[in-house]
């Protein structure tokens, strides 16, 4: 690059208040009091809201197909063949959701587009905004699945055929809003995809920073936990004669945050429900059903936390004379993230003088799906109050300017860089 | 007492079919499916019961009248003013009942009368007999209605204008079964109290003995724990940024388990109901609502646990940053027995050759309130696997006859006994 273009591209910057206003034009589309956002995916506010993103897309220049999933993916035109560098992440919201997780990764992409169009700069390779569907997976499971498919880890066909609580099928809903498309899912290969993303959850927010690059995401295992015990009296049975499961379940939950601390390095664990029966005040509880949530980046370390809680229970239940049976309801691996890209990101921090914090993601993303096909990495801003999936979600306009200058610096180096690539 | 008349009272014993018999009599009133029992406090089937028990007291010969709670009172007549040994207890059930709890003080009680009756022996001091109104509290509380109005710890117009779910008054529903008496309550002040009733506790079967000398009943103390703590994602949340109401639940259920260990001496400690919200694999509890069950004999003690526990949950509830608010939901004092009436048990048990064993009773028991009047014991025989209020509840016929022979022992000893008396 010529000392020429690095100095217009420094001096190239998106628009805050085009971002701003297009994040609250799309969040009156299923708007709740309180600024929230409710735009299930494949609902009539779902298609009102991609008949906008489209429209936006459209007007920026880009060609704009929809896949045989509903993602919408725009290419800026003329370069056909060209794997592009992608952005991109969702608009569909939960029942009760904010108004930037997913739609701010779209907004600011193609504000990122739009800039570079204003400023009559091109890049060396083309670039492409992808809106996946169906990322919360409310009414269709599993969540992620337009990325899914996109990846190749979800067949079309049984993406498709998923129902919902009613027995609707996703492709009767996705052509009933009229977003059954006839393009080849995952027919654009990117050389590399970014997402911008809110963090939603405490860390950028509490310490008082603003940028952070996601080396990884925490692979996840859950397990339910069924404890039975016997019950009895409160007052008439000696302490040393109980086989009291809602004990049992509680010596567990305080395991489980020293399993955490033990196991270190990132590692999260939580018990987050508990179910009693009698569940009353005088009778010892017979029977508990827990569920514990283990999540850890390293997969090695995620499996000797399950591991050491599996031997803790097997020894608790001999020693309370009770029994505990498991089952494992979700287990997925860690994701990391190409270090190419999220040197990128680094870098174009440091070029703005911009301190970043390296980060996990402890939900999941898009994004994680399409690192199996491209060098893959996400940027995240803070969410006030670690809020997220709730109307209260908020994240500073200031922030999100510099998200979206970030997300802008670092897709024009991925798109003119041909040194030593892939991750 | 001559050597001839010991010598008859050595050789004699209540009948123990026809306390089953009468025991499998009763059940059949409003019996259930399992052999368990459903006759509610003041309902048509309570009446059906009454009816059938004071037929039986009439038949062998008591003097019976209703009081004015309900209460059933027959003296052995011809001796008017003069204090008797009453026995007693209550033949209402809860809604899941068993056969023997309180039936069985009742029946076994009658049939000392007749067995003395039969033999032609008549004691120093007349005998009296109580079914005490309303003792489980089902519909209406306070429980332990009737005894307590007996022993002047409830005034009689309060207990007759409770009210149930639907607004009916116990007088109401008294006078509709035709159980709302005129005799004054309380009328027949006993010279000392003996109920015989089921451990409904572990206890005794376990160690696979027969009979049990209840010392004292234990004081309670329930306290209800409101945890307020921060709902957060369990995967983006790292563990030093939570305030987690379902671990300081936890903490505080192990902690219980520990205070009993440390209390010692019968100390038992309960956490029998936990509800947290919003109760879900991958959120941190916001709110825990827990119960806390403190059992002792020694009201000092019980204290002592009361303070160490509010000590911890200050503590913990500074240390994880959230708040616990505490409610009282009961608080009652230890009664201790009287050592004359369990001495004369434990005396009438080594002259059978029986071994006693020295307990606390953890359920409430119509004795505890005629305590506070007179020289008051009970004596327990065992429930198998410690099952009670339930139709599952079950005391094998030798231990019943065992359980009557010494209450029939100890009765004679007392109504003949004129040494040092006075608990």
């Amino acid at each position: 690059m010529t000392e020429l273009a690095d100095r217009r591209l420094l001096a190239l910057a998106p628009n805050a208040d085009r971002i701003q206003y297009r994040l609250d034009t799309l969040a009156k589309i299923g708007g709740l009091d309180g600024g929230g956002c409710c735009r299930l995916a494949f609902t009539d506010d779902d298609r009102r809201g991609r008949d906008l993103v489209a429209s936006w897309m459209r007007d920026v220049g880009l060609d704009v197909v929809v896949d045989r999933i509903g993602n919408i993916v725009g290419v800026t035109p003329g370069r056909d063949g060209e794997a592009p560098i992608m952005m991109g992440s969702h608009i569909d919201t939960v029942a009760t959701g904010g108004r930037y997780d997913g739609n701010l990764g779209v907004i600011a992409g193609l504000d990122v587009i739009e800039t570079l169009k204003e400023a009559g700069i091109s890049t060396d390779r083309p670039l492409a905004l992808v809106v996946f569907s169906n990322e919360e997976g409310v009414r269709f499971q599993p969540d992620m699945m337009g990325s899914l498919v996109y990846a190749g880890a979800l067949k079309l066909d049984e993406a498709l055929a998923v129902t919902d609580g009613n027995g609707r099928t996703v492709a009767a809903d996705l052509n009933a809003i009229g977003y059954l498309g006839d393009a080849p899912v995952g027919a654009v290969k990117p050389h590399a995809f970014v997402e911008l993303h809110i963090e939603q959850g405490p860390v950028l927010d509490r310490a008082g920073e603003v940028l952070g690059v996601v080396e990884n995401l925490q692979g996840i295992a859950w397990h339910e936990l069924i404890i039975k015990g016997v019950s009895n009296h409160a007052g008439t049975t000696p302490m040393e004669m109980r086989h009291d499961a809602a004990f049992v379940a509680a010596e567990i939950t305080t395991f489980v945050r020293r399993l955490a601390s033990e196991i270190g390095r990132g590692q999260v664990a939580t018990v987050g429900s508990i179910h009693l029966h009698p569940n009353l005040v005088n009778v010892i509880a017979r029977d508990a059903k827990i569920t514990v949530d283990l999540r850890h980046t390293d997969d090695a370390l995620l499996a000797e936390a399950e591991h050491r809680l599996f031997a803790f229970i097997d020894n608790l239940a001999r020693e309370e004379g009770v029994t505990i049976d498991r089952r494992e309801l979700v287990r997925t691996q860690p994701v990391i993230f190409s270090p190419y890209v999220t040197g990128m990101i680094r870098q174009a921090a440091e070029r703005r003088g911009m301190p970043v914090r390296s980060m996990t993601s402890g939900a999941g993303h898009d994004a994680q799906m399409i690192s199996t096909i491209a060098p893959t990495a996400m940027i995240f801003i803070p969410s006030r109050d670690g809020i997220s999936h709730n109307p209260r979600e908020y994240t500073e306009p200031a922030h999100i300017a510099i998200g979206a200058q970030i997300l802008l610096d670092t897709v024009v180096a991925l798109a003119n860089d041909h040194t030593g690539i892939q991750a």
